[in-house]
């Protein structure tokens, strides 16, 4: 593709190595301009690599002067990547026609280069980090702290007390709240042998980190690990379960597959269990620039999956009411197996 | 406006009291409908008001149904609330034709209820008490902490350690880094003396507050008021002429000005003082379930003010690389005139 223009912030990150929240990205067949207005032109001179950066405060007329001037007859757009308002200011009165390409930025994004995954194992590797302390916080002084504060003491050891960001707003969830696969955090206190499940991840260098523990409130005791040993022993019957179903997953998951292929390799194994109808979400996403990218790991995916993709693999079984358990790993296919990052 | 259709999550909690992150909201001549998926339908059925609450896997495809069931002829949409993609397939292959009514919702919303004025009144007193204890914090330990660390600790004092949202990430900003509107946090550390800008808000029953101070850090004497005496000179002196351009503003305000004339009420001031090219933004913004609403106080609009609007009055001035002052407040008119929340 010789020409496109880009407006979201990430997928611009990826093509010139800078971004901000106020661009448009033109690649065009000799040229490549960054448009943005006067906050951000110093920063992007010195790190927006081979391109021309262009100071304005109207970024889309900016935009169709360049169009014009460079005789573009057809330029690809993402027509996700557009609100209708700036699609039909930008492609009215002109004569350049544009071409809908819809996810091309993600679709080019799905398989990493061994750069952004030596970026994507750092930052997998802070967010263990992360976890690590957090598990030490709780040990200490978890007992009889509500999910509300549980959520900040998250926030606290992952971002390492605001040194980095978060990929996404942390989940801790207890019990009950676990079974919402997006719970909001409430009053409720932790007690002993309570289920607690935490989702968060942390961003190193604008790649982000994912992952999912379900441990038991044994505090002095408590952690991580993906052994768990819970008190009630329907925790534990579920959450082997989900354990099988994802280590299967990350054993047998293998380059040339169909996406849908390893959705089936947790699923089935939760089917077979007889909770199918508990497990409401797909396996995985792809993980990246954008906390959610391509590929997805659904039953209706027909992706083939290729070395150098990195995605989560996360069943769960949510029982309303009674409690849920996610096991999420991010993983990369290295010589056409997955390798946990 | 009798049909409209709302895909933003705030607009829609304004109509029907209840939002989520996945939904189409029709409002027709004789009803009402909150059209989502699975995830929502039960805290919608038991939250939305005077509504039908629609549950589909497929959102659009369901509201063009309804549509044509009830052989609607227009609609009324806001080009910026929609993405160009849902935008088309909304409207391929339907009769209804949709009608471009720009942010008729954030428009309807710049005069807030009387009940809205006591939410946002409740949040800043929320975001007050979070300043408040941020101030005790580097009274007590804020000495020679990074700007990292500072902001985590605002976020800890103004989220009350978890319990509330922010309504934006907070600004926490030390000298050179105090002259960039829109600073992140740097491992630069905060000494005897030092300027520091801190921009924070929290959100009550999803309205927000919005406020800055600008403070010398004198540590055991170390607070937010508005009364700042620096060590530096010429610190004391840029404080003093943002701080009459407020103040200003917030006592000449009146009901039926324009918006420009606002604007030029801190403005003038800084012009005349010889600052006016330091002074890089608008006068103020509306505040509501948005952060960023209706009116825009800036010197273009003439939007007439009226009672029961809400807006920040927050004139600045940056002077780059050497420090930047900041003080703003959020207020409602009332009887004519500005008063703070």
């Amino acid at each position: 593709m010789k020409n496109f223009i880009l407006q979201n912030e990430n997928a611009i990150y990826y093509e010139c190595n800078f971004s901000c929240d106020n661009v448009i990205f033109l690649n065009l067949e000799n040229d490549k301009y960054f448009i943005t207005d006067a906050r951000y032109t110093i920063e992007a001179k010195e790190y927006a690599k081979d391109c021309e950066v262009i100071e304005t405060n109207d970024l889309i007329k900016t935009t169709k002067e360049i169009l014009t001037k460079n005789k573009i007859k057809k330029i690809n757009f993402d027509p996700n990547d557009f609100k209708y308002s700036t699609f039909k200011n930008l492609t009215n009165d002109i004569k350049t026609q544009f071409i809908e390409s819809p996810n091309f930025s993600k679709l080019k994004r799905s398989i990493k280069s061994d750069k952004e995954i030596e970026l994507l194992k750092k930052a997998a590797k802070l967010g263990r980090k992360g976890f690590k302390e957090f598990a030490k916080y709780i040990r200490k002084n978890g007992f009889n702290q509500s999910e509300e504060f549980l959520f900040f003491k998250c926030f606290e050891k992952m971002t390492q007390t605001g040194k980095l960001d978060v990929s996404f707003e942390p989940i801790v969830a207890v019990n009950q709240n676990a079974a919402k696969p997006h719970a909001l955090p409430t009053s409720k206190k932790l007690k002993l042998n309570d289920l607690l499940l935490v989702d968060a991840g942390v961003k190193y260098k604008r790649y982000c980190s994912d992952r999912t523990c379900t441990s038991v409130a044994n505090f002095e005791k408590f952690n991580f690990k993906r052994e768990q040993n819970f008190k009630n022993k329907k925790h534990q019957k579920i959450y082997d379960i989900v354990y099988k179903a994802q280590l299967n997953a990350i054993e047998k998951a293998r380059v040339g597959m169909k996406a849908s292929e390893i959705d089936n390799l947790t699923r089935s194994i939760i089917d077979k269990a007889g909770y199918g109808k508990y497990f409401v979400h797909s396996t995985g996403h792809g993980v990246g620039l954008d906390i959610h990218e391509f590929p997805f790991i659904n039953s209706k995916s027909d992706v083939i999956i290729e070395n150098n993709m990195v995605f989560t693999i996360e069943p769960g079984i949510y029982l309303p009411n009674e409690f849920g358990v996610r096991i999420e790993d991010t993983i990369v296919m290295q010589n056409g197996k997955a390798v946990i990052l």
